[in-house]
């Protein structure tokens, strides 16, 4: 199962590391853009295989220092079908390289609704009498407002076929206290969704003791964390928000039981752009000024982890 | 501004009605099918073929008897690049015919995703100063669980592009009352969302005294949609839920204003796959009888509202 597969990627590569794969054009190396829009104009095709070979590039870069990767589905969505299409390939690219692969979806609807949705992003979808893969991924994340019967679509596919989700509980987001924070009979709403979360976790567990649903938790809130690693113990918690959004190494450290597992760290803008500071290196260079990133990121977490007696390996 | 062209829309078919094209191929007829799979195969490429064939049939039939139409992305989506790409072909057929699309995507992140989500789907996306556009909709769903910190970001192109959001308030789902009908500080979480969305609303109206921020609440909930319609004057409603999941028209009147307006009923498979029951009609009369159970439902909407005082025309 999905979270057994994501423990021992985290074992080979001592990193509980995620690279976020969040293309924005205006952000990527201009000898990458060039090519493409000299040989297709300035279009989303163009767009398309510059990302792919950005992506390809960075991948190349942190594979073997990295647990797995999450492309941001909007940020491909923006550049239309070509877009996509660039999204499906780094996804495949990324599995090649032995990384698992987070589609960052957001997804959710009412049951069928939901279903096709599941179908699209982990399950398959059933083509007279076939079944057929649309979009690839290990894990997805999904949207908790429409309830348990919307959930329940989703955890049959990551149970039919291995998969994982990631349910949205505290984002990452200075708003996210407008609703996710308001109290009901004592609990904030995000304890509601946690719990809901860890009902469907609890039942669900590997090899580990941890289960393949799991939650988004944004590390820009660490006192938040603690609570939540409290309510959902056997849930894998998937946290972003560390890096250009402000969440340090110390602030994660919480997200992580006392084992030492628990919780993947997502860095996107702090990874991928941090060749844009000159000072890290040159344009050229922004594969390895990624990998350097990476590994100051593993290393950091590591460190705290091992400064709060949280030593996995 | 959307909601502007939508009122006259209305007014000039003489119908509330949103026909949702949400295509189940296991439903749609096989004289559609078998064609599509004799030229391609068993592929998503046959199934996108064949979906926009039986939609621009759909559409052929009922772009006269209903204001817009209302595709659901998930249904196109599970159908991978292929089904977007019939999603996107879709939109512009029903424009042609004089539709409003209302993309039922139920997006959201957080800020600057959210962003990416609102070019994909109302916006643009700068490409080199260059401004394109990646998937067509006159008006998309939102989710709300980030707050307004990001609902923001697709109120301004709202406001750039004369687009329009309905975010979702109450759905139509039995599990809705999970999360939804939670109360904090005496109020039920959806009625805290609706205040979310009367704040975008009140600012932002146009020349019929309606808003571009509206709201989705479910036909399946009619109690709920007469507190809602208080809280939320301004604002339209897309009301889903009618027929095959429960809601009557005496349902949904509640969601219409005492001018007769504030509101848009959809029905899906109530509409598109009635031919199925064959006293209805022959499968190679589908058209005819998608057009025959929107001209009864756009009917019996319009008696309500003019025995409950609502008649607009």
């Amino acid at each position: 199962m999905f979270t057994d597969k994501l423990i021992e990627k985290i074992n080979e590569k001592r990193s509980p590391v995620v690279v976020g794969l969040d293309p924005r054009l205006q952000l990527i190396p201009h000898m990458v853009k060039e090519k493409y829009f000299k040989k297709h104009g300035k279009n989303f095709k163009a767009a398309g295989e510059a990302i792919l070979e950005f992506n390809k590039t960075i991948i190349d870069n942190v594979y073997d220092i990295a647990a797995a990767v999450k492309p941001q589905i909007a940020f491909y969505e923006q550049y239309g079908i070509e877009g996509l299409d660039s999204y499906i390939k780094t996804c495949r690219y990324a599995s090649e390289k032995g990384l698992l692969v987070i589609g960052d979806v957001k997804r959710g609807d009412i049951g069928s609704t939901s279903k096709a949705y599941s179908n699209a992003h982990i399950g398959k979808t059933e083509l007279e009498g076939e079944l057929l893969e649309a979009f690839p991924a290990d894990a997805v994340t999904i949207n908790p407002y429409f309830g348990d019967d919307c959930t329940k679509e989703f955890v049959t596919d990551v149970q039919e076929y291995k998969k994982g989700i990631f349910m949205l509980v505290k984002t990452s987001n200075p708003g996210s206290s407008q609703l996710q924070d308001l109290i009901s009979e004592g609990k904030k709403i995000y304890e509601i969704v946690a719990q809901m979360v860890n009902n469907w976790s609890r039942k669900n567990t590997g090899k580990y003791g941890y289960s393949s649903i799991g939650a988004v938790v944004g590390a820009t809130y660490p006192e938040e964390l603690k609570t939540l690693r409290k309510l959902m113990p056997s849930s894998y918690f998937l946290v972003p928000g560390y890096g250009a959004q402000g969440g340090t190494a110390e602030d994660v450290v919480c997200s992580f039981n006392d084992d030492g597992l628990g919780a993947v760290v997502n860095s996107s803008r702090g990874i991928l752009y941090a060749y844009r500071n000159k000072e890290k290196g040159t344009e050229a260079e922004y594969g390895k000024v990624a990998r350097q990133e990476t590994i100051k990121m593993r290393d950091a977490i590591n460190k705290a982890l091992e400064e709060n007696g949280k030593k996995y390996w």
